[in-house]
């Protein structure tokens, strides 16, 4: 096996709770036919990041390397790749299987075996100094490493429409976090200017939404969140009103009150917490539709008053990765940085990879809204 | 007050559950200024008529006069009234405010004021032999009496498009069960070849769902009900499968055996029934809607589970009244009717006003899908 040496973010069972990451020395596998040996320059770290680090097992494998928002250059290529050549830029998203019922008609992120194919990992992609095997291909990809091995379906070539490394570094979290909230506004919403929106949680994906709302002219754009610096930046992103959660005494008050009394036509949740989202469909209005992108505790049921939710038309809908598809979307999003209408470069912050628990630390504390690691 | 003389059935408090209906003579009070006397030929009986006759007050009133879908002539009008001149033939539908948001961007049905302009009643719009009041103007019309009052915003003006008396009672259903059925197919989920649908009871409102999903060409329409001659007319219709819920172990696996293993890409629900309603959103595919339209408990709550259902990107929405604007969308339906894609006549059963307790007992039983009474 002419292993290739790496360095890597492993993730180790949880202590209660906790996440335990160590940065290890690793060699990594031969390729298989479909797979890519990525060299990594940044990877952006995801709260999805955080919640598979932090299940317990059986729920998840360990240890493995997480990571999914990776940024790099093809290294070597397995026989049947077909996505580029050695050298070329790339940006990793999610895997997808290319030939189901939802992938053949181009909604990859609905993929019949996303779970497989993303929340599960290889068991032996990376071994440690004492071979300790180190499940890999997190999301197609496990990035959160110097080097690595992905799968075809993550890799999106971007060789064409980067024009240095730095960029390349920037848009590292374009796989994930900001496709999911432009997407959810831009592709899944149909966004327009009779749309007033409310976007409850401003992190990467609640920025990113707020953008797609402004670039899709909606005529009310409501920020909600807890922390002051961020509903600032949110009216640089284009959010027309902003409610501090934390000083708030009810929430759909505050939202009918912005909006005539009838309530947003699109709500969206990216915090995954359940009061917000019930707040969320209490102030949608009628006909209009609440979209939950955010996480939610992994058996949480959202009670829905039938009688008054058929009454009022209203729409409720789960949504993942903004149903884009990466290998068109992620040029577009770039686009839309370079027209100034998608300014990324506010909300990232890179760390050096081995300063991974500052950049853990500095976003859970909601001072860094998207830590990119630098490899 | 120069009362016009009627028969109307009136509904009293229900004694434990089962509705008091009582055939009586009744006079009218003169009219308001948006408000028209009609003299009615026929009129549908829905199952919401029989939700209002149910109800214990305070949730409703006593007695009133029922009925919400009326076919007639105009006799009077009020002194703000633009829709027609005597003589004209009229369909009834449910009333609007025409100046709230939801009206103005016509979506009537929607109304902010639907639930006062529709459930609610007028106290004295007739009189009974006794001198006592009895409730009216519910869905603006109370059409089960041989005249009546409507508001302005109920009335449809099909003068110019129907050919006989004949005709205008069977299209009394039109204004309510039939355009629920068909809107929420053609308007609502704007079906279209790509579609796999499932239709779950088979009323009036199931079988306009499976005449509207034919008319959208969609692949894959699927009957549910435990009605055997139901089904087999649902093929009538244009249902290319027919499951007998009665017969079934495993409701939502049968879906999936039809549909590849995908389920459908639109569930309309039209029974209320909450068991089936959760082996609706069961079977519904990725990315596909779950449209409830029949009435359920007025408590009842479906408990999300958000995790999956986010996985999914699947769409649960309510719908009232098909999304559907009567003064448009009634003279469509009789075109399709004329073109042969919407056979009506075989779901209308008609029996003289009188003959009520037998129109309720025969729609009870299965036997008649579409009860109509004739004045």
């Amino acid at each position: 096996m002419s292993s290739v040496l790496a360095q890597a973010l492993v993730s180790y069972e949880p202590n209660g709770g906790d996440m335990d990451l160590r940065f290890e020395d690793v060699s990594i596998r031969d390729l298989k036919d479909d797979e890519l040996l990525i060299r990594l320059v940044a990877t952006g770290i995801c709260h999805t990041d955080l919640v598979f680090g932090s299940l317990p097992s059986p729920f998840t494998t360990y240890p493995k390397v997480l990571g999914h928002e990776g940024a790099g250059y093809i290294e070597r290529l397995g026989t049947n790749v077909q996505v580029g050549k050695p050298g070329d830029a790339v940006l990793l998203s999610f895997s997808y299987c290319s030939t189901c019922g939802d992938c053949s008609t181009n909604h990859p992120s609905y993929c019949e075996s996303f779970t497989a194919l993303n929340y599960q990992t290889d068991p032996d992609t990376f071994l440690d100094s004492n071979g300790q095997k180190i499940c890999g291909l997190f999301f197609g990809q496990s990035s959160m490493a110097s080097y690595t091995i992905a799968k075809q379906a993550s890799v999106v070539n971007v060789t064409s429409v980067i024009r240095n490394e730095s960029e390349l570094k920037l848009f590292a979290p374009l796989g994930c976090g900001f496709q999911t909230g432009f997407g959810a506004i831009d592709v899944v919403a149909s966004a327009g200017p009779d749309d007033t929106v409310v976007v409850m949680g401003i992190g990467g994906v609640g920025f990113s939404a707020i953008a797609g709302a402004k670039l899709n002219q909606c005529n009310t754009i409501i920020a909600v969140d807890r922390v002051p610096q961020r509903l600032q930046l949110a009216r640089e992103f284009g959010a027309t009103h902003v409610i501090d959660s934390s000083e708030t005494q009810d929430l759909v008050a505050e939202v009918k009150a912005l909006t005539k009394g009838r309530g947003s036509s699109i709500t969206l949740d990216t915090t995954g917490n359940m009061k917000l989202i019930e707040n969320g469909l209490a102030m949608t209005a009628n006909r209009g539709q609440m979209i939950i992108v955010g996480v939610p505790p992994m058996d949480a049921q959202l009670g829905v008053h039938l009688v008054s939710f058929m009454q009022a038309g209203k729409i409720l809908r789960g949504c993942i990765e903004g149903d884009a598809r990466p290998g068109e979307y992620i040029p577009t999003m770039i686009k839309h940085f370079r027209a100034g209408q998608f300014p990324i470069d506010k909300l990232v912050k890179f760390y050096p990879a081995k300063e991974y628990n500052k950049a853990l630390s500095e976003m859970k504390d909601g001072q860094t809204i998207k830590p990119v690691l630098v490899w």
